[in-house]
């Protein structure tokens, strides 16, 4: 009972950071996009890509969420982009006061687009409002269309799914109609974009709709 | 500050229920393996095929544990194998109290060799003690080979690791020497066996030593 008392009470508390994040994203027509999946999806690699493609078109900032390692914050560092780089030390999910401090690092430059890249997780991060605009789940055709009703909530509470690793559609048993059935029952308003991030196969469709939306925002 | 302490007691409590488990495995003679992994690595085609492979030669039972869906448990009972579904609402890993409430519906049975097949995540998982003899991480090709440091303490605490999806190896950039170098970096006792749990390739190995390690406990 005392855990499901505090559990609440947190996720209240998050709740409350996160609206507040929303105001000031909003407050600064910023574009903030929550990408969540399971560890080997392909975020970075996808977030890499999208990155190259964007370049001079629209100024770019990222969180990224990594239990220890800052790998991924390297590759980000890589390409000319700011990160700011958040160890969860272990804990599962990223929270609306962990983006609320990596902000304060990054609210002084003029982005327009603003990835948090979530700890690979498929299941905890789906609870953890952040402030975000948009939540985009990236799953990869190598993990199976069975995801969709294993993990739910990650679903239905995300309003983009990249469908990831089409390039090895071939060799896997992914069943392309199963999966849009079951889209359709978890989160029948869903969008989903085809694409690879490995080859570049169908990245425009997902880049050219990132700048739709960050035109959207603009004030 | 209270989140920690009341983190330390769910783990003390789990610490003391899963060392009951521990002794209640051991004077049956019984050996139990936690499979755990991210979505989509492929533990439950594994599962599949090691009961095919093992029909006739061994006993063995099951703990499914799955978020909300029985998809997974389907799958095993219909390799005519006796299947206990946990369904964990949602929280993100078994803990040692499931198992014991799951292993009340599997005693009466003769079995020699009990599967739990833990909830899909790197992460949660790795901090619950179970009461099993060894923890197995399956991961796939298809995630890439940095994952063992991304998520060290999953690594850590294993004692054996099934590098799934080979047969997909030529289509991924995942590194075998980076790989293997991270392992002995994180957990140079570590097992490592290779292979598709798809196509059967190098599935002959990973059975012979579980039956080599059922023969280990027989009293």
């Amino acid at each position: 009972m005392a855990q499901i008392r505090m559990e609440t009470n947190l996720l209240g508390a998050n709740d409350m950071l996160a609206a507040k994040n929303r105001r000031i994203f909003k407050a600064r027509g910023l574009l903030v996009i929550n990408l969540m999946s399971s560890p080997g999806s392909g975020k970075t690699t996808l977030l890499e890509k999208t990155i190259e493609a964007l370049r001079g078109r629209i100024e770019l900032g990222v969180i990224e969420g990594d239990l220890y390692t800052d790998q991924d914050a390297m590759r980000i560092e890589n390409k000319g982009v700011e990160v700011v780089q958040i160890n969860t030390e272990g804990t599962c999910h990223l929270d609306a006061g962990m983006i609320e401090k990596a902000w304060s690092r990054l609210e002084h430059l003029p982005i327009q687009l603003l990835f948090i890249e979530n700890v690979g997780n498929l299941v905890c991060p789906a609870e953890f409002d952040l402030g975000e605009d948009i939540r985009v789940v990236v799953l990869s055709t190598t993990e199976g269309h069975d995801k969709v009703l294993k993990y739910p909530l990650v679903f239905q509470q995300a309003q983009v799914v990249v469908l990831n690793k089409i390039d090895l559609l071939p060799y896997t048993d992914f069943d392309l109609n199963a999966f849009n059935r079951d889209l359709q029952l978890v989160n029948p308003q869903i969008r989903v974009f085809q694409l690879s991030g490995r080859t570049g196969e169908g990245l425009a469709q997902w880049t050219e709709w990132l700048v739709e939306e960050v035109g959207k925002r603009v004030i």
